[in-house]
């Protein structure tokens, strides 16, 4: 019989190498996709991004969605500060070319803080969302701009939306444009309280007075997401009454695991900051596990877009097929669900994910990953960007999942003298 | 060497037949569809219909869609006055119950025009559409209750509502409530003429005095749908600018192939009563053939969705599914142009999508059509009816045919003596 101690330390051993594969792979995937940005989406000649781009990177569209916007400038100065290999000049100088496209062209009518959805490449409105989502990621991109910069009307800026965002959230939506009709019930959809506490999270980190001002909001937004479990606990769904009621028909039905996956992984970030581990090991089951198992597709693997909480046909069109987004925010929540709880099973799953993400999504040849694929796993758009796919999910996940398996490696310990990690047989073989 | 006539009396005693055995499949199948919305969709209590129906009838949603309130309407009326077989006492009343429900709550804020896009199933708005597809729905639904009943209140309803849209499409679309916003262009989607042009054939419909009253709005419509033939007559655009330039982008490489070919045969009409064989032609060539050849999947047969013009990759995710829809219009499509033109090349093409679609999205177990196909043809939403599926393309498809093939079987004069045709023998093969 072998020594117990033996097993566990080759076991750690065999762990650490299968960690370090991970990271070198998600570290030079990050690399690739952030080169495709650069090479294909800066427009030299009015500031901002194109995210139209085919398989080529080649630009099929000049519309500028100002979502993407927002969320490239964002993951552009994020990489600048978190990342030594990303501190480059080309990096901050298109930030800075963004951000101030955003602060000329994004508001529809200044000084009134209401952003359009999307513009022309010159910065004129074309349309024109009653929700609060252009704002939220323009709040994000002036955060970061002011974290890297430490140019103060950038943090103004941001300060000033989320003032507005605030309001229309808790006070009073009218401002939004959303018409009263009688048969519209006070819906919230998931999104809105997700996105507030990743903007709390956002505005407070490593800002001890930030975060005292949004204590409260990100306890509020916490309250509101975990209302979304229903049914005594077997299903999160998308859209409850504004009291946390399961809506009639399809609405109140309707589920979206790789949503439920990224506010688990909000969830676990803010459960991290308040040391709070029953509401952690809810979060798992709940925004985890949860989604993952009524979402995963036994017969050809990937998530499923959208279901039905009764498990009828949703009505979306789009409900089979397997998108890029669930997939790098599942790899996310599973590895950092790993790294608070030390459960091996949701490693494994993370690795389950992983495998498929880069097997179905990446593409050898062109660089980035595609976006959208069939049932099967097939290619169905050929994109690499476009109306609601930018430099954001993609080269967010690869960061995050960097940083995540750095620290558990370092969790680990240095490597035993005379072990050599496969990293260089494994590599590339994907 | 064989007799010419005798060759000339074989070919036409085939044809006879094959449009025989058509004939007696799509009355057959009008029967089974009508049954189907009959014994589902009708809501005794409130009145109107529930359209939100799965696989085998059973209601999933009792939303109330207004195009789909008023299609049904209309689609119950056409077939009371049109068919022996139903004129049912059963049809009318629900058709009446329908109107009278739109009546009394599809508009959003009476006396104010503007209709809602969905109700709940008691008829409290839950949505309002910029656009004017509920009111034209409502028009026809209206002008056919009159038709059957000579109720002249449904009329004058129909009337002022046709007003009301004219009024928004040719001179002030203030009331659709969309912003004006400075990088939005005059876009003309090639829905609106199309819509209209249908609404003057339904007012006109054996009445001069109508007729004449919407003879230049019916020229401006053709007009209009004629200008989204572009590059020099090699595409159809689906919008275009007011002015029928091709606009940038993918807004302005967007195809929608079945879209084309419905606009194929309400144009078809209009040349026919005008008796231009010039514009008959043209609309052959341009809203016929070229969405079939250039629309047509080559590996797995139906029609796409949407296409790009320059053959890039469209954006919108449901782009290569096959929908119902498309193809119900390709049918009429084809045979009307073959019943037009003689040319044996259109009835061919008849035959291969009417045999695609029957084959595909008929569902002999429980009745109606399956509505979405992945690419492949298999079914990927099981429901029956929808946000955007009723009781419409379907028995409209069937009914047309069914009227269409059999003044096609008159004009070949009766089958001689002693010939039986193929009829029961081909039958219920599919």
């Amino acid at each position: 019989m072998m020594d117990l101690g033996l097993l566990m330390l080759q076991d750690m051993e065999k762990e650490r190498e299968t960690l370090q594969v991970w990271k070198k792979r998600v570290e030079q995937e990050l690399d690739r996709v952030i080169a495709f940005w650069m090479e294909h989406s800066h427009d030299q000649e009015h500031g901002g991004f194109f995210t139209c781009l085919g398989r080529d990177g080649k630009v099929y569209d000049h519309l500028k969605y100002v979502w993407l916007q927002g969320r490239q400038v964002w993951m552009y100065c994020r990489l600048y500060r978190s990342f030594e290999r990303f501190r480059r000049v080309e990096l901050l100088d298109a930030a800075r070319a963004g951000g101030e496209f955003l602060l000329r062209y994004a508001r529809v009518a200044p000084p009134g803080k209401k952003c359009a959805f999307v513009l022309t490449r010159d910065g004129r409105p074309v349309k024109v969302q009653r929700t609060i989502f252009s704002e939220c990621f323009y709040t994000m991109a002036m955060n970061e701009l002011w974290k890297v910069t430490g140019e103060m009307r950038y943090q103004s800026e941001a300060m000033e939306m989320m003032d507005q965002i605030i309001h229309w959230v808790r006070e009073d939506p009218a401002g939004l444009g959303r018409p009263q009709l009688s048969g519209t019930l006070a819906t919230e959809p998931m999104a809105v309280p997700m996105m507030l506490l990743s903007l709390v999270e956002q505005l407070g980190e490593e800002d001890e007075e930030l975060t005292n001002k949004y204590a409260e909001l990100g306890d509020w937004c916490v309250h509101r997401i975990l209302q979304h479990v229903q049914r005594d606990g077997q299903v999160v769904l998308e859209n409850v009454s504004e009291d946390g009621k399961e809506l009639a028909g399809c609405l109140g039905r309707h589920q979206n695991p790789g949503h439920t996956l990224e506010a688990g992984w909000f969830l676990l970030q803010y459960a991290l900051r308040k040391g709070d581990p029953k509401l952690r090991m809810h979060i798992i089951d709940k925004f985890l596990l949860l989604p993952f198992h009524s979402g995963w597709d036994p017969e050809h693997g990937g998530l499923f877009y959208f279901q039905d909480a009764d498990g009828l046909c949703p009505t979306q069109l789009e409900w089979n097929m397997k998108l890029w987004w669930p997939h790098s925010e599942a790899m996310i929540a599973f590895l950092m669900g790993y790294s608070v709880s030390g459960d091996p099973a949701l490693l494994h799953l993370f690795y389950q994910v992983a495998e498929y993400t880069f097997r179905q999504f990446r593409d050898p040849e062109h660089g980035e990953w595609f976006g959208y694929l069939n049932q099967e796993g097939k290619v169905a758009l050929t994109i690499k960007g476009g109306p609601f796919k930018g430099c954001f999910h993609v080269p967010r996940c690869l960061a995050m999942c960097e940083q995540i398996l750095g620290a558990l490696l370092q969790r680990l310990g240095p490597a035993p003298l005379g072990s050599s990690p496969a990293v260089s047989t494994h590599e590339g073989s994907k």
